[in-house]
């Protein structure tokens, strides 16, 4: 079995649990991750509670190769993720002079309030990550890498964390799909998983007006065994007398 | 203070975690939760994997009032929930003559084949949540709700739930925006949230086409302190020379 190196990603934010707002981050992450051979391997989604994320960031360090946190750097009162993550690795929160300079160059000296050099406080021994949209920066501790909660922002300080991160074998995947039910399916699903070392296969099944059937995936971080799965796979479907396509599902 | 009814909710599917598929039932959970006055207090996000899957539920219900997972139950190899929770809750997994009656009447009798069969294997004790739109039942074992992944399954299932669970104080939510930045406003922020008791203020930036601002949501499970805490706000931002506006932010 190839090794896989995996990640964590934490979800600070009141406004997701409550349905307020969709999540963006997730999914751009996740892409993001497999691009460079990283396997995003837990979510959690937690409210703007201090224990709470110590304990979150906690549990998944040890856990995971990297853990992402995104959402709760800002000014205001709610954002106290830098502070717990701090205190998650027992280090003090000091004003870090880097971080105060970069506001101070993007706002100018006199407009550095009491509340926007709150964004300057960082855990101490932490290395600042790039925020070309607003300046205030993000931090790495660790295998911590701690960012904002909007998107666009997210996504800048994203673009400094590429060169800190390695990624494993890329994840190779392949897309059929059969317009009946998954259920007919099943059992030549398990035969051809099993056969290849890393192979999984997930069956997914859609509905759209009126017409319904599976999208099968299959994902290897071995290129041939995702192709000799595909041939293997499309061959037992052939011999049931069914039809597949190649490519996305319709949904 | 007044308590909170809590509940957890665990996503299970690969197909989210690679980024291949967007999850389109935290947020529907979330608001549908938010109705009947309970609180979605964290979300996970896991691989179709069993040993994953068994200590997520089991670190979840008893740390929440409600447990529901989405994902995992149909008649593929890689459809692994509902036994992982009967493990998790140390039940036998058996078929049940309930559920295989329901895929009975939905696909005929000479239909049911061995993978279907499966959808109707459940853990001892535990009741079905009915599916009026596939027939495959979901259920409930204790505090934890097992449902489907598809979202329009999902939906359908809620239906069934509703008259289970009981909500505490429904929360009650009122925004005001700025166009300015949040970090002018963060002290005045932090004074509100303080003087009252169930008060939460969170404040969202926003970035749109040249102009930003932040949205100022004020949430309690006592109206009165919603609105009381709304005049207050508003003074103050009025006092320091701002504008507010009523309702949600232009993002």
């Amino acid at each position: 079995m190839v090794n896989k190196i995996k990640a964590a990603l934490i979800i600070i934010g009141d406004e997701i649990l409550s349905g307020r707002t969709h999540d963006a981050n997730l999914n751009y992450i996740a892409l993001w991750l497999g691009d460079l051979g990283i396997v995003l391997d837990e979510v959690r989604v937690i409210p703007d509670d201090g224990v709470r994320i110590q304990n979150a960031v906690n549990e998944c360090r040890p856990s995971f190769d990297y853990v992402f946190t995104t959402g709760g750097i800002g000014p205001t009162h709610d954002d106290i993720t830098a502070k717990n993550v701090a205190k998650a690795f027992d280090v003090p929160f000091l004003l870090n002079e880097e971080a105060k300079q970069l506001l101070e160059d993007n706002m100018g000296k006199g407009n550095l309030t009491e509340a926007r050099l709150r964004m300057a406080m960082i855990p101490e021994g932490a290395s600042l990550i790039k925020n070309p949209v607003s300046a205030a920066p993000g931090f790495q501790i660790g295998n911590v890498f701690v960012m904002a909660g909007i998107p666009i922002v997210m996504q800048s300080m994203l673009l400094d964390i590429e060169d800190r991160i390695s990624g494993g074998a890329k994840i190779i995947t392949k897309t059929i799909h059969v317009f009946e039910g998954e259920s007919y399916f099943a059992d030549i699903l398990s035969e051809v998983e099993e056969h290849f070392e890393n192979l999984t296969i997930g069956s997914y099944p859609f509905y759209k007006a009126g017409s319904y059937g599976a999208t099968f995936v299959l994902r290897s971080v071995i290129l041939t065994e995702v192709d000799d799965a595909l041939v293997m796979l499309g061959e037992k479907i052939i011999n049931r007398g069914s039809e597949f396509f190649a490519g996305e599902a319709v949904l």
